[in-house]
């Protein structure tokens, strides 16, 4: 089933096409990126496995017009990999928010868009940009069944008690207050194959998977089923990352305003965009730089490491103890899977708890490719498991349109 | 040695007088309170062990009267306990908000007093209440040393990394926005004591205080330093509590304000006085109130329980992971001495890393005396302590004053 994944931003769209044979069994036929839609200079990098990336400049209207961009791509008689464009016979969306409107992906249908629409309010850049996506589609390629697959659906079997915020109930029963959490097609995605990998039942055993990335979040996987995550109403929450600040004392918001009489939009900025490794460290969002000013000695740049690192450590321990021990901590995300000091860090602080940590197999953890960094007798077992949210939109468009065709 | 310990708020005073003849020999000869300063009725409740409470009504028109009021109380001729009010021979007060400048209670001169203004703007309302009271004393006791002993000074030993925020760096650097943490003077309290209690070395050993009561904070205290406490820049983060939210992601009072337009103020106010049990419930601040609506099937008090329980589990299994284990956790305050369900719903949930809770025990502990709830052998031992911040008070003050003359 050649199945074609799309994640469309305020500006961008990213996609995949794939060759799926099983959830286990498939192969990349090409992916890129196509950025500022709707701007004068559009630019759309597009990739196929062994050879050159080719890139074109054009302006891009709309996300009607980058996706048949795409689709001109895939077809292009030297860069395309597709006969025609019938060859496609399903299209994956990412869909950043489905409320506690969708628990699963969904075969898109007039029902769902509205679903989905009525969740903008909580992603109010985001969902609607995923739709932009979706009507697109409908558009070049009329007849093709598309499946919406939802960063938060994975985390909507959170109980109540975690999902809850203490402040008045009716913010809950009218706004729709409460933890979403995010990256829950990563987090599903990592921790069913790291359980496999481990040798572990997925339905039957402690998971902490840490998501570290430009965004970070930390979910907790009992039986099967995300229990808890560190993102909250929105991204900004949980673990400091690449520009956010994580969960901190609300009062601090408050008080800056009140303080400088800033605006709500200016706070907003401030804790999303100018915050995390950025703000702390002062060098760069980006922890590789962060990391390098460190090793020269940098003393905010050591802080910022000192921080996010400390600052997962007492994620991992809460989660410890919300699931009464681990059987399987997972690491993953551009930090998780290419930093083996965060990984060595982190995970050597639950010697407590029965993690046995494996530095030689740490330091040799071949890029893109699962590993155990866990002695083999470790009580807690550690895995890499590179993550790879296209293939899981990819296998559930897949699942989910057989089905209905089965059906 | 006699001594008077005041808790000035905003519009009360709160007093003890104590006959001190060591940190662990001393006998209370009064307490009470003054209450509604500046009003047109105020009114003062005085107890003196053994008798009935006296109550005078009263106009108190400011600290100094209050504080006079109590002069005349302590040597009044029915319901005195002293002679004369050379008998004091020194004040202790409690002050809120010592900023990085205390780490330890200080003799009161002017240059304390400076370094208390100078922190006014972290604790608007209640340090400059605080300075209220040394003034008063100053007046009505001249040449009577006073110390201060700051709520914040006990977890000055944090180190950055736990204190820090994930914002621009230049927010701690000019605003000095960081984590200074409250309670500090019972969770000195109660750890001391109970490492005591339990056979422990203090300087050697892993404790976790819960201190849950009206406001709550939970404390990792190693060897004898705290290293890391929920509340935050100010009290209004970590556990929620009787109306304050805790910790949540800060994106909600961002976009609360967004929709409603509301004003910082009473966004501040709606997450300070109306969030914690109270919002989340809808019966009661108080958890009494809270438990017994949740008997009878209440199932926002059922959550509300549920939710309070669920995020000091999380708490404790974080500052566990940031000390590698725990020898002992300790109960105190309001909830933490008296409510024996919350201290087996949330010890129960660690026998992974060793606590083998002893419900009988749990369940007979005595009013305002230590115990020990854990098994014999237990790995990590469990107790309640019940709380004694005016002792404490009274305890440091007898050792500066003592060490000042001896000097």
């Amino acid at each position: 089933m050649i199945i074609l994944v799309l994640n469309s931003g305020s500006s961008s769209i990213k996609y995949q096409i794939l060759d799926m044979e099983s959830k286990d069994n498939h192969k990349l036929l090409a992916k890129g990126l196509v950025e500022r839609i709707g701007l004068d200079d559009g630019i759309i990098t597009h990739s196929v496995p062994g050879a050159d990336k080719y890139k074109v400049n054009k302006i891009i209207a709309n996300h009607t017009r980058g996706i048949e961009a795409v689709l001109d791509l895939l077809i292009d008689s030297t860069h395309g990999v597709l006969k025609s464009l019938k060859d496609i016979d399903a299209v994956g969306h990412r869909m950043v928010h489905g409320g506690e409107i969708f628990n699963k992906s969904r075969l898109i249908d007039s029902e769902v868009i509205k679903g989905v629409e009525a969740c903008n309010p909580l992603a109010p850049l985001h969902n609607p940009a995923c739709l932009l996506g979706v009507r697109a589609v409908t558009e070049a390629l009329p007849g093709v069944p598309q499946v919406g697959v939802f960063d938060t659906s994975f985390h909507q079997t959170i109980p109540d008690y975690a999902y809850m915020y203490a402040i008045p109930y009716h913010y809950y029963k009218e706004d729709k207050i409460r933890k979403y959490g995010f990256h829950g097609t990563s987090h599903r995605y990592v921790s069913a194959k790291g359980a496999k990998f481990a040798g572990l039942d997925y339905y039957n055993s402690r998971i902490i998977t840490c998501h570290l990335g430009n965004g970070c979040s930390i979910t907790a996987i009992k039986n099967g089923k995300s229990i808890d995550t560190t993102m909250g109403l929105t991204p900004m929450g949980g673990v400091m990352m690449g520009t956010r600040c994580g969960t901190i004392d609300p009062s601090i918001p408050i008080y800056l305003m009140q303080k400088y009489n800033v605006s709500v939009g200016d706070m907003d900025t401030m804790l999303n965009k100018k915050s995390g490794f950025l703000g702390v460290s002062g060098v760069s969002p980006d922890m590789r730089d962060v990391e390098a000013a460190a090793a020269k000695g940098d003393e905010h740049a050591i802080l910022a490491l000192k921080m996010f690192r400390y600052g997962i450590i007492k994620y991992i321990g809460a989660y410890a103890a919300a699931m009464e021990g681990v059987d399987l901590m997972i690491f993953t995300g551009g930090i998780g899977e290419n930093d083996p000091v965060t990984r060595e860090e982190v995970s050597k602080q639950f010697a407590f708890i029965g993690v046995d940590f494996d530095a030689d197999a740490n330091k040799n953890v071949k890029r893109g490719e699962p590993a155990i960094v866990s002695k083999k007798n470790s009580k807690v077992m550690v895995a890499v498991v590179p993550t790879d949210e296209e293939l899981m939109i990819a296998a559930d468009t897949m699942e989910i349109v057989s089905a209905s065709k089965a059906g």
